[in-house]
Order: structure tokens, then C-alpha cells, then sequence
């Protein structure tokens, strides 16, 4: 069977991770491999926006070595977006859009790297193709920090923030052991809207019953206010001292994130309703019920892209995503997302790759499971621990420049002419 | 002259730092290789409170391997406090307690780690004990983040927390660069009351005009708001998105810190006040001055605990400052701290140490000088980055556990029995 010529293009969605560019990385110098199935090999400019307003550039231009470095570098370099697609069914406009900067640019390939939208936009993207008979491949490669997505043991992204989350954690928590006369608690604020994977890894800076964190805070386990300032006072009474990893998807059990709930737990001194974080709620609790001092902590953007902290493991198996992309891609194989599988292979871990339909991805999720939660709902178990531990393995490597900081990839990005003629709207 | 026998006892004091527990590192190998003259080493638990309770413990009784890792381990192992003595003119009974319990267990070598107020408490008590004829030495060693002490080059835990910093910032930023269409602003906030010196090393990450931070606001330079509404519109008219770096102490011209005067620049949307740190400000007044969504990071005292990416200059620096006040205690040289000397050899940065009068560091302080600022405010200039790029150098050696996370030391602080027969009363 002939293979489908034609251009590709590869475009990055939702929040950047460490290991995202090494997942590009590894579709890019794959498809730039093969000139003979990928006639060109173009970037989206931030994500599905840059298909729909026809803002492309030549990644077949940029330096190799600056295309190298991707695998070192943090954040999403070709851009990103968190532009969400209507459903197929009620507003085909984007779609088609889409359709035509493809056919217009003789694009057959599709590669999208992103969490639950991305693979729904790559999945509706595939059916629509199939329905006009504009032959073409549409292949997802999975990125969330989150790993809540469904049908691969775990995300790209995940061991990474996981590995710099719960050394912070280690860390902080050794500042708060040696302060805990003056600044008796914190709380330390770990991304994860939906799913308390990010805020279970911090479980693992628990070696021993006095080490930090001694309550974590899981989207998964239902804020009870009571039962919460009994566990800080309970910590108190042992460790003289409590460490909160406060999972910012935390919520009461009717649905209330902490962050929004904070009015309904504490006041502030003017008996305003507290604004802020999940983090700050609890602060403002362990302040008002308990009666010490607690400092927040909240790296935001920093966890997701803490590259110099990255795992090796991770990164490694961001590029086998990308590059199992491109081989299933040449097989034809369109509308599926790359999976990682796990294996043991004389009792140690290791990683394969394997394939799931789209559309069965883009409707799931994944929580934490019960049997990864301890008994008192604020730890994690040694099951949890076995799961997570092989994917923090490794140091992962950063190009370092003579003034002493990392030196990540700049892409010069030539833009490719427009053909449509058209020009999409701005952007919401 | 024959030398002054007796215990000698160390301890940490103020906010943890990557490093601090380096110098003590070196303080003990160092005065453990000599008992003729250090008859026991003690730590003192938590400081200067440890020394008022007498809860000392009994460094030579640790694992070696324990406290060679010191050298690898962030925060302050020994325990710090913020306890401030008061004044000895006011006060002394404070003073007397200490003395007391030097002279029940033949205490004659006091090594203090820590900044100002440290500084100030060895020097009152070797005042003190000269009064009263009790032989003892007194040695302080510098340690800041904050790089805010007069009369050395640079403090040890400097150069960790702005190696942390500027790499934090160049990744945040790199996630704004990449998020840009949907989260145009970031303000991130860092560390240092006082001075500026840390917010100005993120000024490192800026190599190209389009890198975050696009804004430093330095304690240094007064706060306006209509100027900084500006150059963050000039921001995003030239870059698309504004990244800025918000020093914690940030101030307006009359001295109210940033937070604070929170509500004076923007109001909660039911017109309340903002509560909050700095970047809360920051945040509040983009989305209502500029009107664009801000994020917000805030680290916390994760940064100056991030051991896993310090700089192995700070970490040999602090062990040398170790080192040197052994050496300086041993020819008697008290009421001194030691001071980081910078000198080229070959025109290469050389670091080596000296001694200044305890008392003359007590009442100085560094800031952030002219020279080191850019005409707008906002930015640092060549001369800083000259200044700073030399503490950056080298990866500390971190151990690393099975598990994929660092090992860090554990003291077993086997404590020393008590002698004076008194209790000190609780600490406030």
C-alpha cells in the first residue's frame, strides 16, 4: 500500500509541562527522518489557534541543534492555548476551518500534544476528515501534569512535577522542622484541579511519621472542617509542627472548591469572606480554629515546568510518546493517541509504548484510587509509592550556559506563507 | 600562650538556607579534628533558645556520615529560632542565663550562624563575659539569603537561592511565552524584606529583551503605580505578555510594603480591600488597572531550601566560612564574624575570608546599590551580572535515594544533661 504523502503538523495544548518539548522533540526529528511520507513538517503557533488562523512555521528550518534542545527545555516552545473547540455537532465552523488550512497546505499529518480537549479536538477533527474524504492521519501524544488521562499507566509530565513537587516538599518541610518555634505550620499549595495525583507525590517526602507532609489535602477525599483541625492539632501534639500539602482541587463533599469555600470556614479580621487559594483558606483555618501561625507556600507555574529538576525517566519517555506518534502515524494508523504501557522485564520497570482510540480517551478520567490513599485519607500507601517511584528516576540533563543558569531552546520560527486567503477571528 | 580549653558550642539561627548547614558542617569537622582544644562540641537545639534551656546536644555522638551530609542538606539542621534578646543595657538577665550556662558545662567557644540579629547577640554576650571575666570566644558566621550584611563580599545562601530563583523565573516565564493568548501576566513573588538582592538575580533569566521578567520591583525603588501601569502596558505591547518579578518588600515612597497597601491600589470585587503578599497587589492591580489575567507564584521558603539546585560556589563558600571561624576561634580572635572576600586570581573569581568586628556587622546593612539597577527601575544591569554570575557556579552534590528523591541528613541529637539546676521559662 502506497503511504500518504503529504505535510505535517505538529501543535502543543493546555498547561506547559517539563517534558512537553521532548515529546516534539521526538515527533519532529522523526517525521524530519522521513522526507519521503512528510513532505514538510510545520509547527502551530500556540496550539489549535495557530491551525485555525493559519499561523504556521517551518520547524524544517530551525536549527538542529536548537530542535535538540527541545528535550531540554521546559514549557511548550511551538506554543500553547487553552482554546476549547465546540462540540462537532453544534458548531462545525472550527472544523472546518481546520479542513481547509489542511487542505490548503496539502497537511495529512496531525500531531497533537495535549491533555482530555486536545485529544476530543483530534478525535473530531478525524471523524470530520473521514466524512468529506479528505484523506489524513490524526495522532495524539499524551501531556498532563495532571495523569489523570485514561487508558495509559501515566502521562509525560507527571514524573517530573511529581519528582520536584515532593523535594519541595521535603525541603520546605525541613524549613518548617527547624523554624517550628516561630512558624509552627505550613501550607503548600500543589496544582491538580480534578485529580490529587501532583498532591499525593508529596507523600513521598514522608520517610518517617515526623517528616513532612503530615496531612495531605486530595480532590479525592471530601474537606471535612472538624476532622481537619483535629488532624493539625493531632500532628501539633506529636511533631510540635504541621506540614499541609494542600491539593488546589481540594473541595467539601457538596463540591465546593477550598479556595472558593473559604468564606464558610474562616473570616478575616474585618469579617470578610478570605479570597484566595485552597492554601490560603487553610491558612486562614489553622490561624482562626487552631491558634498558630501558618505560612503558605504556592510555586504555581513553577512546579509544571521545573525542568532542572526533571526526572530522566520522564523525559525519556516524552520522546518514545513522540516518536511512537510518527511510527504509528506511517502506519496509517489514525484517530488514536500513544499510550504508556508498564512492564517488568526481570523484575524491573520499564516502558513500552501502545495505542488507544481517541475517542475513548477524550471521555475518560482518571483518579487516584482508593488503594493509593491511606486510611485516614491525608497519606498516601506503599502501593503508591511502588507506582510512582520508578517514574522519578534519574536526573534529566540541562544545557547549562557560563553565567550559570540553564540554557533552554529558542526556535527562530519562520512563518509559512498563508494560502486560504482567509483570516480567522481573534481569538477569545 | 596556651590556648583556651574548653566546649565549644554551635548554633543556627533565623531563616533556614541551603547552605547553612554546610558551615556548620564545617565548624564541626573542624573542631572535632581538635580536641585538645574543644574538649566536646555541642549543638544548640533551636539556637539561642536551645542555649537558654540548655537544650544542648551532643555533636560528636552523631553518625559521621550524618554529619558530613550536613554538607548536602538544606534548612538548619540543628534547629533555628526567632528569638531576639533584648538590649543588654535593658535587659540582661537573657545575657546571664546564657553565661550561666556556658560556665555549668566549661563552655568556652560560642560559633553563632545566622545574620544581623545574630550577629548582635554574640557580640553582646562576648561583651558580657568580658565584664564578668568569664574567658570564652565568640565567632559569627555570616548567613542570608538575603545578602544583606555589611562587610563581606556576599552572604553564604546566596547564591543558592538566586541560582533557584533566576532558573524559577526563566521557567515560569518560558510557561507565559508559551500561555500567553490565555494567561498574558505572572507575577512572581520573591523573598527578602529588606533589600532587593535576591528579586534583582532574577534579572539573570532576562538574557533577550522578550525574556521574563520583564519587571523586577526592588525594595530600593519606590513603587508608583501609574509608572508601573505603564511599563506593564509597554510590556505587552512589545512582548504580548508581562512577567513580573515582585520583591516581598516592595515599597511605596511613604514606606508601606506592596501588600499592605494592597487596597489602596485595587479593590475585591466586593469592594473590600486586598489581603494578601506583594504579588497579590501586583495581581490585583493588572487585572484592574490593565485589565488581563494575572497568575501568581509564590514559592515561599521553598526557595531558600532548594538544596536540589544550589550552587556548589555557596555550598564550598559556606563550608570555607565554617572552616575559617574554627580557625579564627583557635587563635582567639573573638567578638569577630567572618567575612567572604572576593579577589581575582588570573581574572578569575577567587573567593577567599576575612574577619570584621561583630559589632560593626550588627548595625549595617547592604542594599541593593544604584549601580546594580537600570535607568527604568525595573532591570539589572551588566555590573550586577558580573557580580553575581561568579556565586552561581557548579551543581551542589545532592544524595540521591532509590526512591528518586534526595537524601537528606537526619541528627540523632542526643541530649547533653543538664547542669544549671534552672529552668528558662518558655519562649515567646
Amino acid at each position: 500500500m502506497a503511504k500518504l504523502k503529504g505535510k505535517a503538523v505538529i501543535a502543543q495544548s493546555g498547561g506547559p509541562t517539563a517534558v512537553i518539548n521532548a515529546s516534539a522533540c521526538g515527533v519532529i526529528q522523526n517525521c524530519l527522518k522521513h522526507p519521503e511520507v512528510f513532505t514538510g513538517v510545520y509547527g502551530g503557533l500556540n496550539g489549535i489557534l495557530g491551525v485555525l488562523k493559519e499561523d504556521l512555521f517551518d520547524l524544517s528550518k530551525e536549527d538542529p541543534v536548537e530542535i535538540d534542545r527541545l528535550r531540554r527545555t521546559p514549557s511548550a516552545a511551538l506554543g500553547s492555548c487553552r482554546h476549547k473547540l465546540k462540540s462537532l455537532d453544534k458548531d462545525r465552523t472550527d472544523y472546518e476551518r481546520i479542513l481547509e488550512v489542511f487542505k490548503a497546505h496539502d497537511i495529512r499529518y496531525f500531531f497533537y500534544i495535549g491533555g482530555n480537549d486536545s485529544m476530543d479536538t483530534a478525535d473530531k477533527l478525524a471523524r470530520l476528515a473521514r466524512e468529506i474524504d479528505y484523506e489524513m492521519v490524526a495522532v495524539g501524544v499524551p501531556k498532563t501534569i495532571d495523569n489523570d488521562l485514561a487508558f495509559t499507566d501515566h502521562c509525560p509530565g507527571y514524573g517530573s512535577v511529581a519528582k520536584f513537587t515532593a523535594t519541595s516538599v521535603m525541603e520546605a518541610g525541613l524549613d518548617t522542622a527547624a523554624l517550628y518555634t516561630h512558624d509552627t505550620c505550613t501550607a503548600m499549595e500543589i496544582m491538580g484541579r480534578n485529580a490529587g495525583w501532583i498532591a499525593a507525590s508529596a507523600g513521598l517526602a514522608r520517610r518517617k511519621p515526623q517528616d513532612a507532609p503530615h496531612i495531605i489535602l486530595l480532590p479525592e477525599v471530601p474537606f471535612v472542617l472538624e476532622k481537619f483541625v483535629k488532624d493539625v492539632k493531632e500532628s501539633l501534639a506529636n511533631y510540635k509542627q504541621c506540614f499541609v500539602a494542600v491539593g488546589e482541587g481540594a473541595k467539601t463533599a457538596d463540591g465546593k472548591y477550598l479556595g472558593e469555600a473559604g468564606g464558610a470556614f474562616a473570616k478575616d479580621s474585618f469579617g470578610h469572606a478570605q479570597l484566595g487559594g485552597a492554601a490560603d483558606t487553610v491558612r486562614a483555618i489553622i490561624e482562626q480554629h487552631v491558634g498558630v501561625k501558618c505560612r503558605v507556600n504556592r510555586a504555581g507555574t513553577s512546579q509544571r515546568v521545573a525542568m532542572h529538576w526533571a526526572s530522566k525517566t520522564d523525559v525519556d519517555e516524552a520522546y518514545m510518546a513522540g516518536a511512537a506518534a510518527v511510527k504509528a502515524a506511517m502506519s496509517g494508523k489514525s484517530g488514536m493517541m500513544v499510550t504508556l504501557v508498564r512492564t517488568k522485564v526481570g523484575g524491573k520497570y520499564k516502558c513500552t509504548t501502545g495505542l488507544v482510540e481517541l475517542e475513548k480517551v477524550a471521555n475518560g478520567e482518571k483518579k487516584v484510587p482508593a488503594e493509593f490513599i491511606d486510611a485516614n485519607g491525608t497519606g498516601v500507601t506503599k502501593a503508591f509509592k511502588d507506582y510512582i517511584a520508578p517514574l522519578l528516576q534519574g536526573a534529566a540533563k540541562v544545557d547549562m550556559s557560563p553565567d550559570g543558569l540553564p540554557i533552554y531552546a529558542r526556535l527562530a520560527k519562520k512563518m509559512v506563507k498563508k494560502k486560504t486567503g482567509k483570516v480567522y477571528g481573534e481569538s477569545k
